[in-house]
């Protein structure tokens, strides 16, 4: 099971850390982080590089994407070399998954056409651009395309891919080993039940950069 | 506030990466990744390498200690380099933190004696070889130090951090931000809730590697 973790500069890390750590334990899982170029690709904050050990020409026929959102996503919107990599790796995938703005990668390359998704809760109407119908749910499965929302959402996205790829007795022992029992300890993880004010905040001057 | 995220060969990536990524919407966050020495530095399971920006030697009086878990704990824990490093950093963070097994290194450095502390529920009796109490939870603060259960809790804890230094405002808007709204799809992330066989598996002959 080849699996590629799709990187670019100023995506942000735990979208793909999170599902890295659970896909990772699949039986014969062969995980690559791929990037543009190989080497060190710096996250949006600035403070962590992570190693893309291939380019993405080096990788032709992973069995399993998982595309980072992202700050970074905007400008990849419209990188031909990304998107023409996620439609040719996509006509060999099993699955073919995104986590909060990484959907709108697979949306620009022309994946996600009349399909359910979903994104981080502030960039969730962008999918529309593309003509994907935006749910608002946590993770998305419309066939082979998984969506997940806003950067931890690719946790619960990857935990069910490894019960839908190794069953869910697997499923569960990743889960274990990784003690992922959360207990948060705010509840203001969706709009829904955030204060309002910080809702709006986000809205309209953000304190943290999505874009 | 200069946060230090302490990783070694073996470490797993999530146990860091995950605080990371609330600790870094602090106000005012400087976060680097440290380890003995500068440049790339290879997880538990061979498939990602994140980058440490600096040498333990290089970083002097971080506010912040966060020190990742993961199989390569345990050859660590005889290491002088890290255990003096983490001793001499102590002296003069304002949180000195661990996630997973690192909570035995923060033990091994004489950091925890008479203290309450988790670690991974598979290590944590570990920490009585070094006068530190066990307690099972997933998020322990005793004084400045603050330990978290396996791999993932160390999410939650970093949420709380952020709640502490910077307000319950701020940490709501961190969660909503990296929308943390937790749904796993199993009910298995801890010994008290997994399948018995399961939990059995991992105490006599695990399917993954922790040590």
């Amino acid at each position: 099971m080849h699996i590629a973790m799709v990187v670019y500069d100023r995506f942000t890390a735990l979208d793909v850390v999170g599902p890295y750590e659970m896909l990772s334990r699949l039986p014969d899982a062969r995980v690559e982080f791929v990037a543009e170029r190989a080497g060190p690709v710096r996250a949006d904050t600035g403070f962590l590089s992570v190693v893309a050990d291939r380019a993405l020409h080096e990788v032709r026929r992973p069995d399993v994407v998982v595309v980072a959102g992202g700050p970074g996503t905007f400008a990849q919107a419209g990188n031909p070399a990304l998107l023409d990599w996620l439609r040719a790796a996509d006509a060999g995938t099993t699955w073919t998954t995104s986590v909060c703005s990484g959907s709108l990668l697979l949306a620009a390359a022309g994946l996600l056409g009349g399909r359910r998704a979903t994104c981080h809760w502030l960039a969730a109407d962008f999918l529309r651009q593309y003509d994907a119908e935006p749910t608002g749910e946590r993770v998305v499965f419309d066939g082979k395309y998984v969506t997940a929302a806003g950067v931890s959402a690719g946790i619960d996205m990857a935990l069910a891919l490894v019960g839908r790829i190794a069953g869910d007795d697997h499923a569960r022992a990743v889960q274990l080993f990784t003690e992922y029992d959360p207990r948060p300890p705010y509840d203001a993880g969706s709009p829904h039940k955030a204060p309002a004010h910080l809702v709006e905040e986000f809205r309209t001057d953000s304190r943290f950069t999505l874009m």
